[in-house]
């Protein structure tokens, strides 16, 4: 009974306070006290700020600079787009690797976007006031997105920076992010893909690991490399057994603060059709990639994604099916509940926000096929179209109406990526849309809104093939023609594929307003509710979710236990050597040229990739290791299979969840030994 | 519907047939129509003669002559027990390896016994035509052990050779084992335990592994190496991926063919008990390790078996939890029970079987604390007395009626081992049975015969200290003088520890009596019907419980899915230097000096261990294991943590369960480049 008593009691303590290095923390509010506590370390204000500006943010993923000179460092696999951009049947980069001697022979990367937090400010009161006049859901909804346009529009207009506003806790904070951006990027070095991706989808969320998952870009500004004063120091010596680390980086999503109804509905619904829908995308790349060695190098970065973000479905859906941890979440928001249904007043005002979450997520499951099927983003072409022509819609609307991705202040971006040259491949198009359409038809059936606009009476691959063979957006002269000609144009095109996008544009468009009004407004509404409820219960004790800001993640390097042995924090080119050797080099354990023949020339005992407690997840991948001392000591690149439900939760570091990175020493030996990067070394080196 | 029809019709195939690569075979019943469908394979009487005549039995273990004159290979810690005999305080040879250049520098092992296999002979009707008169369960087990103790000594007197009867399938078939025995046992060469055992009992059951667990030992007859014409030739390259391997060797024990009842007492009382045994008995040379180096060394085999044992109990009984393992086990006994229903003259014979065993193990969790706890076996010295006590009680009784490892064929193995001039750790000894004595004592409560005959009303450790410190048992002339005395000088005998070894011999027998009346004849005499009723209705398709008898098992070469990952079928040096450096080189991942030193001769990329699919199981541990031609391409010496309970069930390939061998190529590449012993690479090699 006494040890009942004492579980409880523990039980209820976690409820109230984050566990050992739990927390992707804010930037505004980094776990200060914690580290105190526990690593008896007490940044500067300096050292916070340097961590910052010195945490590119590459597409949705993570990076560090590591130069004075614009010199960034990331995951190959963050990289991978734009190597891919740069390759072509004749020069695959992917394949070869690249290193540049010269700045002169960096290779300058289409349509690529760096962007770094230049500044920040709480803007909750303005926006939440805004919202409280409104009479229902949807209308406090408008309001509050009227003022987030107003703010972004005069912070944007007045810093010359990009601002956004961005929602944390559900609504329970708002805070406008000042970004700067790069576009002008280039590739300094990257090894094979072969050297990065060792193992192939076997080996991701597995560690021990052995992958060379690092590349090296480079910002310009007017034809320049960037002067970057905030940068971090390359460690040479790399992490180290036990040391305290933080992580800094975008990770892009977690559902922790979820409620009871919303898990259940990921559970049962969400989690599933979202496996569905992957794996069909998955399936027609896979079955083109069989055409040939050409058609595999188009499908493989789609293939790769799909199978990554399978495999981490699988493990965070393993995780809910897990009684034990669904009882955890139904256990602590009873507590929540309960310390509430305590303070009358406040009862009264955010208790019904659990009950109208459950009722809105009642309505979901019925329309859960429709929502997860009417699109056209299985096609890069049909996603341009749609782009054009909901823009076109949109334009007429004013600025504070409109969706928020094509609000003024994000047009540009969405021009240059709806502009871009990026080679399009006709045949894999025609494949992804005909598979994406027929798996349409076979779950949504004949007579649903969407397969009647999008197809009609004709078959699936007759309406892929002709709006994708017959379409002229394959050229950025026609789509820029689009663009500029405005709704009219848009209206006007005969063009197969816009055709197409028009058709389907008003049933998208039901569906997403459906799903606002029904589902987000009252989400947000009333998690805004339940977020205030936890303030005011247990204080600001826990991090938002992620949602791809800036966040500061920690903990220490240190191995662990799995089933009966130990696994050790880090990993050595000897085991590099041993696991391709033990698979005879079968693939996809096969090394590439440039490392078996350096064999003999690498230290084999240099640390190769190593573990770490920090609470990270997906858009972390790219994320600088650092120590106290603000030296980078590793790149964060994965996470083991331990760890892939911390989507839902916290797992704590002795259930063997860990994160993995590149370890600087290893990628130091790699750049020396194996790719013949002495300049790059001497940059790296001389920066500190 | 239709497939639930399909796997259940599989469920019931699978009964009557073993399934892919199962089996312990008999060496009368090779599994020759698995092997010629599965591998095409059909081996010569000679192929067959040679393995077993090439397959001597060490200790409870395996190993394998691999060259004509008497070179023996098998695993470290199988030699490990001789290998610690050899050392002292100053020559530590577990801690320095051992080689013998010449055959004038081996080393001659005290009380070895090595044995082979000469002949064998069913002898079933013989001895149940015998036992078919008693009229009772206890009677017929009477009738049987008279019967077994005339053709022991028959045989023993007409062929010179030891002859043994062993029972199969719980007495449904007995057979007659006449063994030539080897006593002049040398030690070739041995690495140091730490290559050997690197990762210890955290890599034990665990596969990625990477260890040198070989030693060499050669038999001598009349001072000169033994002549040994059937051997294994040594195979250079080793073990190939996709291969198809036998392997020979002495499996323990298994309990496959258990009742229901019989395995739900091992779940519940049995292994729980047995863990708590185990426990205790470790506990106590752990502490007693921790009082200094020399210590550790005298408990280090003692802690090293125990955790072993503990560690491979744990997943045995893992398995008997897993309540769908233990489902299967009820249907198979189903379906045999309802096919002999179909049967009604058979079933009116054998079905009361099964309640019979049922009854019978419905007595015994009354009874096994005091059957667990009522012995001396924790201490060498009171082993010793105990076997000399009792064996002056049981040399009174005519030859057929005493215990079987008191018969006339059996004592002057017993005399040799109770007269072992092998060392005795006197505070070793003196602190095993006071930590024995005291748990019985709590366990079993002041008033039990065991205890009150053991220690009376005196505390355990001063009845422990005055017999470890009194008796004179540690001189092998002492004990020889009790057993030339006879009866008359045991029972006169004041000697602390034979006093005390009197004291509790009454009740000892009276249990080991109540125990056999009331459990093992009923479990002989049901469990032959079982057996008969098994054959009847299905044939002799399974092979009979593992029993440390010669067994062939077989499978191919073959790595493994675990978790999401591939594990590869052989590990290499690179593997070997990557997890002791990934460690850096912490407890238990050190490296002996030798194998850092000798770092850069080394080829890396040499396989070290390799699993595959064979049906093995503890005592298996040096078996040689064997290509079609019958060469030796590696030594079995482990199992992975996936195949732990196949104690009780057969576990597929496809749920990663693997036998886990040292690879012959990674032998010799440790004997030519760590262990300078060109010697025995040449004998080896020669040896062709």
């Amino acid at each position: 009974m006494k040890r009942i008593t004492a579980v409880l009691l523990l039980l209820c303590f976690t409820f109230q306070f984050v566990l050992a290095d739990e927390g992707m923390w804010t930037v505004d509010n980094p776990p200060l006290a914690q580290w105190k506590e526990r690593y008896n370390f007490e940044p500067s204000k300096e050292w916070l700020e340097n961590v910052r500006l010195a945490s590119p943010k590459v597409g949705g993923a993570s990076s560090g600079f590591v130069s004075p000179n614009g010199l960034i460092a990331t995951n190959h696999h963050v990289a991978s787009g734009y190597i891919a951009r740069l390759s072509t049947k004749e020069r695959d980069l992917m394949k070869t690797g690249f290193y540049a001697k010269t700045t002169a022979d960096e290779l300058k990367i289409p349509d690529a976007d760096i962007s770094v937090l230049e500044s920040f400010e709480n803007v909750t009161d303005r926006v939440n006031g805004a919202g409280e006049k409104g009479k229902s859901d949807a209308e406090m909804a408008q309001l509050r997105s009227a003022a987030i346009s107003a703010i972004e529009s005069e912070c944007g207009k007045a810093t010359g920076l990009k601002c956004d506003v961005v929602s944390f806790y559900s609504g329970g904070e708002y805070w406008v992010y000042r970004t700067k951006h790069y576009t002008d990027v280039r590739l300094v070095m990257c090894p094979e893909e072969q050297a990065a991706f060792f193992g192939g989808d076997y080996d991701n969320f597995v560690y021990p690991r052995f992958d060379l998952d690092f590349s090296f870009l480079r910002v310009y500004e007017n034809g320049q490399p960037a002067k970057t004063p905030h940068y971090f120091k390359w460690s040479e010596k790399g992490a180290a057994d036990g040391e305290f680390v933080v992580v800094s980086g975008y990770p892009g999503s977690t559902a922790r603060l979820l409620t009871v109804a919303q898990l259940a509905y990921q559970r049962d619904v969400g989690n599933p059709l979202q496996a569905q829908v992957w794996t069909v995308r998955r399936k027609a790349l896979e079955d083109y990639s069989k055409l040939g060695a050409e058609q595999f190098r188009q499908a493989w970065p789609g293939m790769r994604g799909y199978a990554n973000s399978l495999k981490r479905l699988n493990g965070q859906q393993d995780g809910l099916l897990n009684p034990r941890n669904f009882a955890r979440k139904e256990a602590e928001e009873k507590d929540l509940r309960t310390k509430l249904a305590a303070k009358p007043e406040l009862d009264k005002k955010y208790a019904p926000a659990w009950n109208a979450i459950a009722n809105a997520y009642g309505k979901l499951p019925a329309m859960s096929r429709r929502l997860a099927f009417s699109n056209l983003t299985a096609s890069r072409l049909a996603t341009i179209a749609t782009q054009i022509v909901t823009g076109s819609v949109e334009a007429a609307k004013p600025n504070d109406k409109r969706y928020p991705e094509y609000r003024d202040s994000r047009l540009e971006s969405l021009r240059s990526s709806i502009l871009s040259p990026a080679p399009i491949y006709l045949d894999m198009e025609e494949a992804s849309l005909v598979a994406w359409l027929q798996e349409g038809l076979k779950v949504l059936g004949p007579n649903d809104p969407f397969i009647k606009a999008a197809i009609g009476d004709a078959e699936p691959a007759e309406v892929a093939h002709r709006a994708v063979r017959e379409t002229k957006l394959t050229d950025p002269a026609a789509r820029k023609a689009l663009l500029d000609g405005g709704p009219d144009a848009v209206a006007k095109s005969t063009d197969p594929m816009v055709t197409l996008a028009r058709r389907v544009e008003p049933v998208i468009r039901e569906l997403r307003d459906w799903n606002e009004m029904n589902i987000s407004d009252v989400e947000t509404a009333n998690g805004t509710k339940i977020a205030q409820a936890r303030f005011a219960v247990y204080g600001k004790t826990m991090p938002p979710d992620a949602n791809s800001t800036l966040r500061l993640e920690y903990g220490k390097v240190k191995g662990y236990e799995e089933d009966t042995t130990l696994v050790p924090y880090k990993t050595t080119f000897f085991g590099l050597y041993d696991r391709a050797i033990s698979f005879d080099f079968g693939s996809p354990f096969e090394l590439p040229k440039s490392i078996i023949d350096r064999r003999n020339r690498v230290d084999l005992s240099t640390p190769l990739n190593f573990v770490y407690t920090a609470d990270t997840i997906g858009g972390n991948s790219g994320s600088p290791v650092i120590t106290r001392n603000g030296e980078i000591v590793g790149l964060n690149f994965d996470s083991n299979n331990q760890k892939l439900s911390n989507r839902y939760w916290y797992i704590e570091e002795d259930e063997g969840s860990r994160a993995v990175g590149v370890h600087t020493a290893g990628i130091l030996e790699a750049l020396r030994k194996i790719y013949d990067a002495p300049e790059l070394v001497d940059e790296l080196l001389r920066s500190r």
